[in-house]
């Protein structure tokens, strides 16, 4: 008789400072199930300095790790080629405070790529938001569309999380000096 | 007579996940004196996953804070048009942490862009590092120049903000919003 525990938290983060979208999944490994727990947006003061918002977002973010137990945070790759650098760079400043708290409670961390979610939920690496909102809808049952689109990016990416530590030979994704290609 | 003190402990911060300077001043304005309370670098496991750097960088940032009870923190802007973004990204992750920590403790953060710090000491926006290093030593009376270079980079911003601060007309320096141009 094994004592191991056969379910998992998993929250998936789409990081913003304007907006950061979570959503946390529970995995049963009896029965291969995926339900979601909870599912949000983290709103930071937009007039705010950056540092307040950024106190904002780890508060936001400690909550739902503390409520829920979450021991597997994933969220995406920023990379380096993006159209728009400002916006990457600010999203590194939230993407910082949440690899931060996730450190300190010691929750395993995941890595993923955009494409790879977007690839993994609808076939298509380059989806777009109204189809990947339309595959989380159906994947995880839910009764009605993740709105904003931030939560559906977030339970997106949980959903990949799971599938993607479900592998037997899994990639290194801990390895997360492979965050920008 | 006035009650308000008279001194005011400044944390400059060059932030990098390999190597973050600092330089702690203590500004006194009766006598207008500027002395270096602490100066160093904080490393992080260069092998170690991002989340576990952020987290070292962070425990060695509060270590600072705390002991010197730092009032305001002066730390660089980041620009987006960086020849590598990159590493950009990657010290935006890290400036994130920085900022939050401060926040956390109430402490004023002063961004100033790299080109002012390098002119207002120097008289050069594009000093190099050895002119930088040799203002520091001057300006601040230091017997030996600061290495390596982050140290030099981190007492240098320490410097600019306590100028910057001591101007009575000064510009929106708390509005971050400026972060990137």
């Amino acid at each position: 008789m094994s004592m191991k525990p056969t379910t998992q938290i998993i929250c998936g983060i789409d990081p913003g400072l304007r907006a950061t979208g979570y959503g946390v999944v529970r995995v049963d490994d009896d029965d291969d199930s995926v339900v979601v727990v909870d599912a949000g947006v983290i709103r930071a003061s937009p007039e705010g300095p950056l540092s307040q918002r950024l106190a904002e977002l780890a508060q936001g973010i400690d909550e739902v790790f503390d409520e829920h137990r979450v021991e597997i945070v994933a969220v995406e790759q920023i990379y380096s080629h993006y159209q728009r650098p400002r916006t990457a760079i600010l999203m590194a400043h939230a993407r910082g405070v949440i690899l931060l708290e996730a450190a300190r409670r010691n929750a395993q961390v995941v890595h993923l790529p955009s494409t790879t979610v977007k690839r993994h939920l609808t076939g298509n690496g380059r989806a777009s938001k109204e189809q990947m909102q339309r595959a989380v809808t159906s994947l995880l049952r839910l009764s009605r569309v993740p709105e904003p689109p931030d939560v559906a990016d977030a339970l997106a990416i949980a959903v990949c999380a799971v599938n993607v530590l479900r592998q037997p030979a899994r990639p290194a994704l801990g390895n997360d000096d492979l965050l920008i290609h």
